[in-house]
C-alpha cells in the first residue's frame, strides 16, 4: 500500500494541527501566531531559493537593478545603461529579452533534488511587479504575456512535485514603481487601492492555483500589516484555503512584523542569530554573495565555495534554523554550472552526513571548540558533532557529551565504530581514522546513547 | 481687450446650456439625452481623427492587428508574423519599437490647422488597451512607461490648444485581451471589475487631466451601458467635471446606444445617412481606406484622393453632419507626406470655400442634380450650392432656390457677381465664368437673398 | 511576327555602331569618346533613379548618412545617433534591419512603367560599399548575406525587363570607409589594390550577370581614371562584353573626366546647362529635394510637386537632355505613396503630351517668352511648344516658328485643330480653347509644318 | 641589471637556432622541418586556448554553429534557429550582439596566469572568417567594424604580455562560406585568389602587428599546402619576420601535413599518442567537452572536473607533449566561473607540483602501475612520479627507478624526506605520509639521484 501525499497531510494534521479541526483562526496576531507550524518544515532543514525575473535580463549588479538605476540613481547602474543601451531604453524593454528558451523544469528539479534540498521557493513576483505566472491583474507585465510566454510558476511546480519536494512561493507585497502603490504610499497608506486591486488578488490567486506549501512573503516593510490586510489573508489561508493544513509562512507581513509575527522567522535577509532562538527560523543565503538574481559578470571570488556553504548550513541547523540557499537562473533558463556544482556538492555531503541534518533537533549545547569548532544536532539520545575543519590529528576531544557504557561513536561514512575514552565528568576523547576526502571539508561524529 | 477661451465658454453656456445652470442631469438617458449639444461642435464641421498606438509598429493590415492575429487568426496576419518575427514574439514585444522619435506636436498641429479642421481627436487608448498617457491603472502598458516614454495625449493637446483648435479624446471602453475584462465577459457582464478598476478610473483621469472638449467613446458594443456605468459617468461629466459646459460626446456608450443615446451620433463607422437626420451626427472616415492606423505597405490606390474627400465632406455637411477625417501617424511620429498633402489640399479648398461649410446649417433642400450634382448649405438667407464635378459648360441651372430682385450670385473665389436669370416659378440659370483650377475639383455658388 | 529585343539590338547596331563591327576600341579616351551613343538612350528621354541601400535603414538626413556621421561628424547626425541608439552602435548594425519584407519588384515596375519612364537605374552599390547583389568580393556586406537576403539587383531587373523598360545600374567606384581603398588613397593612389580586388571585379561581375543597358558610374572623383583603369574597363565593355552594342555609360570615370569623357554627360549632380550643349547629357534630380535615399522624417514641403517636376523635365528635354528622376524606397521595400503619386502624375501628363517628349530633338530655338514661357522640342517639320504656366487668356503668341500655308496647330489632348494667324515675318498667334485641367499645370501646342 | 625579453630571445637564439644566423630557410619542407623548435615552447608545458568569435553569440551546440546549421543542416541547429529567431535571420545578424561589454583583458590574464599556464592562444579568426582584429581585408566582418568595436587580439595580447606569458594566435586558413574560397575550391584549388587576397595578407598582417610567439594554424585540410603557399609563408616567418627567432608553429599547413610537417605536431584535435612520440607535440583539450566555443546551455556533467584535467595534463607531459586547455568566453566578455574555478584549481596544484611539470623531459619510462598508476617526468638525475589516484595505503611501490645510496624521496608539498627501501634489482618501496587534501586528486613523489 502506498501512502499518498494527501494521506500524509491528513496524518500530520491529526497529530499537530488538532486545534484547527475544532477551532478557527481569527484575523489577529494573537490567534494566528498560536497556530502550530506544520511539522514538515522543521524536518526538511534545507531548501533552494530561486530568484528569477526581468532582472535576470540586465543580469547586472543585483536583482534590485531597477531600483538602483531609477530610484537610487546609483552611478554604476546609470553608467551601465548609458554605455550599453540607447537613451530611451526603459526597464520594461528588458522583458522581451527574458526568453527562457532553455528552461527545462525537470533539469532544474533534478539538480535541486540532487542537492539534498527538500523544498524549493521560487520568486512568483519580485519587487519589480513582474509575475512569473499569468496573473490577470498584472496584464502585459507577466511571464505569459511577455518574454517567456510561459507559466513559470506552474511549470516549475509540477516538476518539483514529481520529485516529492515541497514547493514554496516567494511573493513581494510591494512593487517599487507601481503607480497605484505609490499613490497609496503618498496618502500615508490611508488608501488601500493597491492591496485591494493587486497584492491580495494575486496572493489569493497564487494559493488557489498553485497550492504552495510555503509562502515566503516579502516587500512588506514600508507599511503596517493593517495596510496589507495580512491578518485577514492569513486567517483565510489557515482556515479555508486549499493548503490550510500544510502551508508554512514566514514573518514579513508588515512594518514591525518580522522576528515577531507570522509563521517561522526570517528576520532580516541573511540574519543569523548568535544563540538558540526560541522560535523556528530560517536563514536565506545566496551562492552569489553579491546578488540573488543572476549576474552576467559574476566572478569566482564572489561565489561561495562549498565549505563555506556547508559551514553556514551546519551552524544554522545547529541553532534550530532552516537553510534556504539561493541560485539565480539566467534569462535563458539555465542554472549556471558553478551553481550546479555547489548544489551537487552539498548533495554529496548530505548523502553521507544527512542524518545529522534532516529531522534533527538542536541539542542542549549548540557548539564547542576543544579540538576544532564543533556544532551539535540531535535525535533523541543520539547526538551529532559536526566539525568543519580538518583537525589534522587523530585524537579528538569533545567536552560536552556525557557518555555511558552503551555509548557508540562512529564517523559518518566510516563503517567501523571508533575507539573512544571518557574524560573526567563529561566529555570524551575519540580516536579518529584517516578522514575521507571531501571537498565540503566537513565531517560528522555520531554519538549514540549520550546525554 | 482679448476674449479668453474660458470667457467664451461662459458665454456659450449662458446662451445654450442654461438648463445646466439651474438643473442637474440625472444618470439616466432621458435626462442626459436632453442636454443641448454645446454649440461650438455644430459650427466647426470639420475635424481630424488620429489613430496612434502600438498597432502603428507592425503597421500592417489594420489597427485591429492584434485582434486579427490572435482572435480571428486571420491567415494573412499569421503569415506576416511567421515570416518576419521569431516564434515567441508577442504583441507586447512591439511596444519597445514605438519610438515616436520624430514626434513634434507643433508640426502636427500646424498641418492640422492648415487643413482647415477645427478639432482634433486622438486615440488616448484603443482596443489594445495601451494608453497614450501615463495611466496609473495601465502600468507598464502605456506610452510613458513603454516605447515613446512620453505623455502623447498631453503633448499633442498642448500644441493643439496653442492654435485654438478643440481637442477631443477617443477612448475605447473595452480591451480585447484584458483578462479582467474577459473575466467580466465570462460572467455575462454580471461582474464589473473591469469597469471599476480600469475603464472608469481612466475616463475620469482623462477628463481631469486633459479637459477634453470632446469624448469619442468606442468599444462599447459587447455589453449594455448598465455594465459600463455610462450614465453615471456622463452625469458627472455634464454636472461636475471641469469641462461640463463645453464637452461634447458621441453615442457609443453601450450595446444598443448608438444612433439613440448620448451626444451627437456616430452610429456605425463611416455611417452616412441617406437623408437629413433629425439629430446632430458625425461621419468619421480614414484617408487610408483600408485602415485607421498607419500601414507601412499602403499603396496610392488605397488612399482617398482629394476630390473624394471634398465630395464626402460636402455631402456630410449638407446633411447636417460633422466630418472627422482620420490619419494614422507612423511609429516614428511622422504624418506621412501623402496624408499631409491631402490635409493641406483640403485647407486650400476651404480657404476659398470655407464660408459654405463652417457654421452653416442644412438648407430646406439638401441636394439636386439639374446640371451636375449640387449640395446645399445655408446661413439665414444665404444659400451655398456646392458642385463637385466640373459642368464643362457655362450655363448652370439650379431648380430649388427661389430668387428675388435682391438675389446676388457669386462663385466663391471669383471677384465679380455672376449674371443669372430666374426660371419659371423657382430656380435660376447662372452664367459661369471659367472655373478656377482646383485639385479638389469642387466649387461653390453663393446665393444671397434667396429662399 | 514579333521583333525580339536582340533583333532590335542588332538592328540598332547595324545603323549606329557600324564602326564597332569592323574596328575595336582602344583603352584611351580618344578612341572611347568616339563611340556613337546607342540610339535608344536619346529616344527614351525619361528614366527613374532608385537609391536603395543600408542608408535606407537609418533613413535620416541623406543617403550619405555614414559619411556625415563618421567622416564629417555632422552634429545633427551625431545627435540623432546619440539620442536613438546605444553608444557602441555602428553603421554595420543597421544592415540586419534592411528587411525589404514588402519588396515586390513587379509592383515597383508597374509604378515605374505608369510614370512613362523608359529606363530605370538602381544603385547596385553606393559609396557605403554594400552591394545589392551577392558580390563574392563583398562577403557579409551585401544584400544576399545580410538584411534582405535577396538578389535585389537581379529581382528588380527581371521585373523591369518584363515591361520592356531599359535597366541601368548605378555603381560607385569608391567606398568611403573600405580600408583597402583608404590604403590606396594613403599611397597617393600609387597602389591599386582596391581597384584590382574590389572595384573592377564587381563591375565586370555586374555586367556579366545582369547585362545592364546603362552603367551609371559614380564615386570617381578622388582619383584619376588611370587609377580606376576606367579606359580598360570601357574598352572591354564596348568591344567584348555581352552588352557591347546597347550599353550606355555616363561620364564619371575619374577626376577630371566628367563633362569631358565617357558616354553621355552628367557633369555634377543636378547639373542643368544654360543653353543647348553639344553633347548628349542627362539631369538627375530627386523627388525628395533633400536626399536621394529615403528619409523617415521627410515633410511635404521638401518634396517636389508635380508642376515643378514637369517643368524641370521639359526644360531638360528642350535642351537635349534626358531626365532621370529619383525615388528612394523604404527599407521595408515600399515606394512611398507620395512618390507613387508624383510618378503616376507624370505618366498621366505624358499620356497626353508624350509625343512632345519621346524621340524628339531639340529645335533650333529652345525657348521663348512672348505670352508665357515656352519650351520647344521637335520631330522633323513638327515643332512642340510646351508651356508650364496657364496663360489665363485665349490668345497665345509664339514668335519663333515660321508658318506656312500647311501649318496646322493643335493643343495636345484637344481633338480639334486651333485657329491661328501668322505674325509679321515669323511667329503666329493662336486662339486657345479652355485649357483642360491637369495637376501638372503644363500643356503642349503642336505645330505641324513649321520651320 | 634587468634582462629584457629581447636579450633573452637573443640568448636563446645563440644557443639553439645557430643555424638561422648563418643560413636561411628555403620554402620547402626539408628545409623548414629542420628548423629547431625555439626552446621556450617545450619548457612551458601548459597553455590556455581561447575560442571567441561570433559563434559565442548563438552560444549553442558548438563553435561550428554556422557550419552545422547551414552546411550540415543539422536538425538540432535548424530547430534552434526556427524556434528562437525570425525566418530571415542570418549568421551575420549575430555579429551586432557580440558586445564584449564586460571584457577586461587584465582580468582574463590574471585568471590565465593564476592557472599556471605559460602561454595563451587566442582565435584571431575561426572558420567563420570573422577577424578579432581590424583586418583591412575583412571589412565589415571583424571585431572593430562590428560587435565589440575593439581590437580583441591586440587588447588581450597587451595584458598577456604584461604578465610575461607567451602569446599565440590561432588562425584558420579556410573560411567555410567565403565565396572567394568557395570559388577556388570549385576550381579544384587551381585558382588561389583566396590565398592571395585573404589568407596570406591576414597572416602577414597578424605577424607584423602582434608579433605572436606562436601560430596555431588550422582549417588547412581541404587543400594541399601548395595551394596555401604555406612553405612560402613559413620561410618568411623563420627568415625575415619580426618573430623569426622565437616563433613556434604547429603542423596544420595543408592536406597531409599534420603529424608530418611544420613545427610541433597537433595531429588531430585532442590527439593523444599511446607512447612517447619522437617529435614535440601538443594536445589541445576543451574544459567544455562538447564545444570549444561558449555554450549557454552547458551543463555540469559536460564540463571536465579538475582531476580529469590534471590526469590529462600529466599524461601529456609524461609523453613529451604540451597541454593546451581551452575555455570559451561569453559574448559579454566573461570567463564563466566554472571555467575560472578549473583554471585556478590547476594553478593551485601546479604551485605544489609544478616542478614535476615545467621544463621537465620525459623519462626513460613513461608510466607504470605497481600500486596505482604512476606517470614519470624528469630533470637530469631527478625523476618525478606523479600519481592521480589516492593509493589509500601507506606503502607505495615503484618498480622502474634505480636507486642509489644518495637517493632522496620526497612528496611534493611535504617538508620531510620520506622513508624508503630498495626493491630487488630495481624499484623501491616508499612509506607515504597522510596525503594532503587536494581537489586535483594527484600527488608527486620526487626522487633525487635515481637512474
Amino acid at each position: 500500500m502506498q501512502v499518498t501525499r494527501s494521506q500524509i497531510s491528513l496524518f500530520l494534521c491529526l497529530l499537530s494541527c488538532a486545534s484547527s479541526l475544532g477551532t478557527r483562526y481569527t484575523p489577529d496576531w494573537a490567534s494566528l501566531d498560536a497556530r502550530p507550524l506544520p511539522e514538515w518544515y522543521d524536518e526538511v532543514k534545507f531548501g533552494i531559493f530561486v530568484h528569477w525575473g526581468v532582472f535576470s535580463v540586465p543580469a547586472f549588479g543585483s536583482e534590485w537593478f531597477w531600483w538602483y538605476w531609477k530610484a537610487a540613481q546609483s552611478p554604476s547602474y546609470i553608467q551601465f545603461m548609458t554605455k550599453n543601451y540607447p537613451p530611451g531604453f526603459s526597464y520594461t524593454d528588458f522583458a522581451p529579452e527574458f526568453h527562457a528558451q532553455f528552461f527545462d523544469p525537470d533539469e532544474w528539479a533534478d539538480i535541486f533534488e540532487a542537492s539534498g534540498a527538500k523544498y524549493v521557493v521560487l520568486t512568483s513576483k519580485h519587487h519589480e511587479g513582474f509575475t512569473n505566472w499569468g496573473s490577470p491583474t498584472s496584464w502585459n507585465w507577466n511571464s505569459v504575456d511577455n518574454g517567456p510566454h510561459r507559466d513559470l510558476v506552474g511549470d516549475l511546480g509540477a516538476a518539483i512535485r514529481k520529485r516529492s519536494l515541497h514547493y514554496g512561493l516567494y511573493h513581494s507585497l510591494y512593487e517599487w514603481f507601481n503607480p497605484i502603490y505609490l499613490s497609496d504610499k503618498q496618502s500615508g497608506f490611508k488608501t488601500q487601492e493597491f492591496v485591494e486591486k493587486k497584492a491580495m488578488p494575486e496572493l489569493y490567486d497564487l494559493v488557489n492555483r498553485y497550492k504552495p506549501d510555503l509562502i515566503w512573503s516579502d516587500g512588506d516593510w514600508e507599511a503596517p500589516d493593517t495596510y496589507w490586510n495580512s491578518t485577514g489573508f492569513l486567517a483565510w489561508l489557515y482556515n479555508d484555503s486549499p493548503v490550510k493544513d500544510v502551508v508554512v509562512t514566514n514573518d514579513r507581513w508588515g512594518l514591525g512584523c518580522y522576528c515577531k509575527h507570522g509563521g517561522y522567522y526570517n528576520c532580516a535577509d541573511k540574519f543569523t542569530p548568535g544563540e538558540l532562538p526560541n522560535h523556528k527560523w530560517e536563514k536565506c543565503q545566496s551562492v552569489d554573495t553579491i546578488s540573488w538574481g543572476y549576474r552576467r559578470n559574476m566572478k569566482l571570488s564572489e561565489v561561495m565555495d562549498l565549505p563555506s556553504i556547508i559551514k553556514d548550513m551546519v551552524y544554522v541547523v545547529a541553532l534550530g534554523g532552516n537553510y534556504l540557499l539561493n541560485v539565480g537562473p539566467t534569462s535563458d533558463g539555465m542554472i549556471a554550472p558553478v551553481f550546479e556544482e555547489r548544489l551537487r556538492g552539498i548533495g554529496a555531503w548530505l548523502k553521507v552526513n544527512g542524518e545529522a541534518i534532516y529531522a534533527t533537533k538542536p541539542w542542549r549545547v549548540q557548539a564547542e571548540n576543544a579540538t576544532v569548532p564543533v556544532w551539535y544536532t540531535s535525535k533523541s539520545s543520539t547526538v551529532y558533532a559536526i566539525f568543519t575543519s580538518n583537525p589534522m590529528q587523530n585524537s579528538f576531544k569533545l567536552l560536552m557529551p556525557k557518555t555511558s557504557y552503551n555509548t557508540v561513536v562512529t564517523l559518518l561514512g566510516n563503517p567501523e565504530p571508533l575507539k573512544w575514552a571518557p574524560l573526567q565528568t563529561t566529555g570524551l576523547i575519540v580516536l579518529l581514522p584517516d578522514l575521507p576526502f571531501t571537498p565540503a571539508d566537513a565531517w560528522t561524529l555520531k554519538l549514540d546513547e549520550v546525554a
